[in-house]
């Protein structure tokens, strides 16, 4: 044991330790003086997160120390803009108990409805009639709440269904998958898929014709859709998800500018489909790579609901 | 134009506008009073940052409102703890300008060193020998600073050498695709893969033997062999690079836990390695699939660096 390890584990007199599941510095409460206690956390912030939620919020709670609840909940929208959104629901946000605040980062839209309450319970009892009626107004547009995510409801829609999924990737590389398999359980519906990358794997692991890259480009309606068909019969799953773009910074042209992406997908009863979008080169790469991944989610789960629900 | 887009166009008398090129919320540098200097920015975190640095930064500074410069350089480890470094660097951490601070977070283990300074060019002079010293003493443990991660130096040292990677994962979901695509130029040296998530996949498209999956199972030196290999000589790249792993919460057993992960390395003599890793189950599962996703890029740096430089 180094001698940094050592110093560690060193503690005030008096203090009770916090245990540490996930790193090496432990936490402390202590109370050196009547009427003030300390509580320390480690400095890796996962560690502390941990650490907070599994000891110290518990600790807070049962000293008493907490007086009434504050409760949100957090409405999820995707594909329509923060102030079209506002717009619609302008008459909740000027409710003073529960609230209504609206949020956006990323292309994502949050409305939060938050609730002062003497009990968690009652808290929710104040929110659950706007929730309700904010859905009601939003309809497709609203994807789920609070931990829900677009590839966590994706995930439940197909679940739900008994039907699969697979990918295949160029400029987002894989990050669509990555978003899948992020959810626990996502076993249960997503197989895999290609990470067709550069164009040699297009032909290769997809069958994409060298003819339609060169005549239509990499770049194209036609060849995001063969990319979902093919990935989809390939490995056998109700549907096929494509993702083709230009994320730039570099790449571009005036025909076909960075921010550039087409989304295939191939279905149930073996169609396919592309859809065109244009997220602009001011964003840059990373966003462009993110909006086409939520975009190729939402795509999907909007294709489902209304084709199939 | 909705009301509020309207309302996002006010500005005070005599504010000047800072453009979003990022969306719709301009920010404003506003003189209310003599002597007063008010400057907003769009709620939106990514669109602040932009305007941050794109205006307000270079007008703080022609104002002539920065004195002096604290300028930092950030050196980057993989696969040595905060601890075991701090140690190895103990005399460095005292110093007072530049300082050396260490600070981790989900396996990376960084050093800042700062100097305080008249000027950035001398803040760097001060900043450069201590630097130099720390390499030394790091080895191969320090990866690069600042901006670089372990796709870009990996990305880097594969374009210097002019080779070619691919990629089969499994508990990553392509992670480790998305993580290399991050970096602007990677089409230079990186041509895709196979997301083999389902044991399906990992028999279709890489070929992996079913009596291997049955005998060893899908999370094995075996299979991991198989895919980088399998991967490699398909898409015809001099580098293949494989994860397989159980990232949990389920799925784990007494013989093979949450946390256990192989990587699989081939490489242009057509060898190929595996390299077992222990995560843990306490970090949950996306620690472990970044963990595994940063091993794997680290493990491949070290190889090149050791067996080819």
């Amino acid at each position: 044991m180094s001698p940094s390890n050592r110093k560690q584990a060193l503690i005030p007199e008096g203090a009770d330790i916090l245990p540490n599941r996930s790193g090496s510095a432990p936490g402390i409460i202590w109370q050196p003086v009547p009427n003030v206690t300390v509580m320390t956390f480690p400095g890796v912030p996962a560690e502390m997160h941990l650490m907070w939620r599994e000891t110290a919020v518990s600790y807070l709670k049962n000293k008493g120390w907490c007086c009434g609840t504050i409760y949100s909940r957090t409405l999820k929208f995707w594909g329509i803009a923060e102030s079209a959104l506002a717009e619609k629901v302008d008459d909740f946000l000027n409710l003073t108990n529960p609230t209504v605040a609206p949020y956006a980062n990323h292309g994502e839209v949050k409305l939060r409805i938050s609730a002062r309450a003497e009990s968690e319970a009652s808290a929710k009892n104040l929110i659950e009639p706007i929730e309700q009626q904010l859905r009601q107004i939003a309809g497709l547009d609203c994807y789920g709440a609070d931990t829900d995510t677009l590839a966590s409801t994706v995930g439940q829609l197909l679940l739900d269904r008994g039907e699969t999924l697979s990918v295949a990737e160029s400029c987002t590389g894989g990050g669509l998958g990555a978003m899948l398999t992020g959810i626990a359980g996502s076993s249960g519906y997503f197989l895999g898929g290609v990470i067709s990358y550069d164009d040699r794997v297009k032909e290769k692991l997809l069958g994409v014709k060298p003819e339609d890259l060169s005549e239509y480009g990499a770049v194209s309606h036609q060849v995001a859709k063969q990319m979902a068909a093919v990935v989809r019969s390939s490995l056998n799953t109700s549907w096929g998800l494509s993702i083709t773009g230009i994320a730039g910074p570099s790449g571009g042209t005036d025909a076909k500018p960075v921010g550039l992406v087409y989304i295939g997908l191939a279905g149930p009863n073996g169609d396919s489909h592309s859809f065109e979008y244009r997220f602009g080169d001011a964003r840059g790469r990373d966003w462009i790579r993110n909006l086409s991944i939520c975009t190729a989610l939402d795509r999907l789960r909007r294709y489902v609901i209304e084709e199939y629900c």
